[in-house]
């Protein structure tokens, strides 16, 4: 696995604040606004902050709507909470076998690899030892330029 | 505000498998390893990840030991838990605009500016809208290169 880290992702409860704080008030430019969903800023070469609705920051976690609505089916131990961390790679098979890695080191898998609401993406988390997660993924809309611009779509 | 984030910090409540996780594990090169305390590793050009012994976290975020051992002094209704963003600034002075400008887009301080630990280190912490907690820091010690390497001391 890579000594990369390509999104931080964090749950945000007013995702309208945000966009007022971030792009309105401080004047950052958003890679992607989907609202009532998502708002993504680049801060560093290949590099994506998210803010992810809460609810829905939850669902992503729990893997389905349903199980959302039953509440999270993933532990609730972690020692951080409200954030993950995104770590991408080039191709499907390697979503697994990076999986595999980590859980040669330590981790354990709250979701193997499975394939994504969006076309060609394939994910799984992965909860470091202090429950810190990871998700592992795979997504064809994604690329990091020449320049460490990160393009979507 | 420049759109940028330069450090991840992440709560950890065993930093040894911490270590054991991301360095023996994963083959990750520590940017610095301070032993009951911090574990850095550069995850992208200018970027760092940072796992922080939680006592230390705690405690840096309530500004002394003190106050640690009383309860972190600042407020506990933060919807993201256990992590701290930073963004940081090319003087000292460049700390307080920067506080000022957050506040301005609706910002709440945590802890004005003030001298840090370490030599020369002057930072604020800061709350977004959602509670998300910024470290802003101007620290002497502190560079990227060229190349986007991350510099410390």
């Amino acid at each position: 696995m890579r000594q990369q880290v390509h999104f931080v992702t964090l749950s945000t409860t007013d995702l309208d604040a945000a966009r007022r704080f971030y792009r309105d008030g401080l004047g950052w430019e958003p890679l992607a606004d989907v609202p009532g969903e998502v708002l993504f800023f680049q801060v560093g070469p290949g590099m994506v902050l998210g803010l992810f609705d809460s609810v829905k920051f939850d669902r992503d976690l729990s893997g389905t709507e349903a199980s959302a609505t039953a509440g999270p089916a993933m532990s609730t131990d972690a020692a951080v909470s409200g954030v993950t961390l995104a770590h991408n790679v080039e191709g499907p098979e390697e979503v697994a076998w990076t999986v595999e890695a980590m859980v040669q080191a330590g981790a354990r898998v709250l979701r193997a690899p499975e394939h994504g609401e969006f076309g060609g993406v394939r994910h799984a988390f992965v909860e470091d030892p202090n429950g810190v997660v990871w998700e592992v993924a795979h997504n064809p809309g994604w690329h990091i330029d020449q320049s460490g611009n990160v393009v979507l779509g």
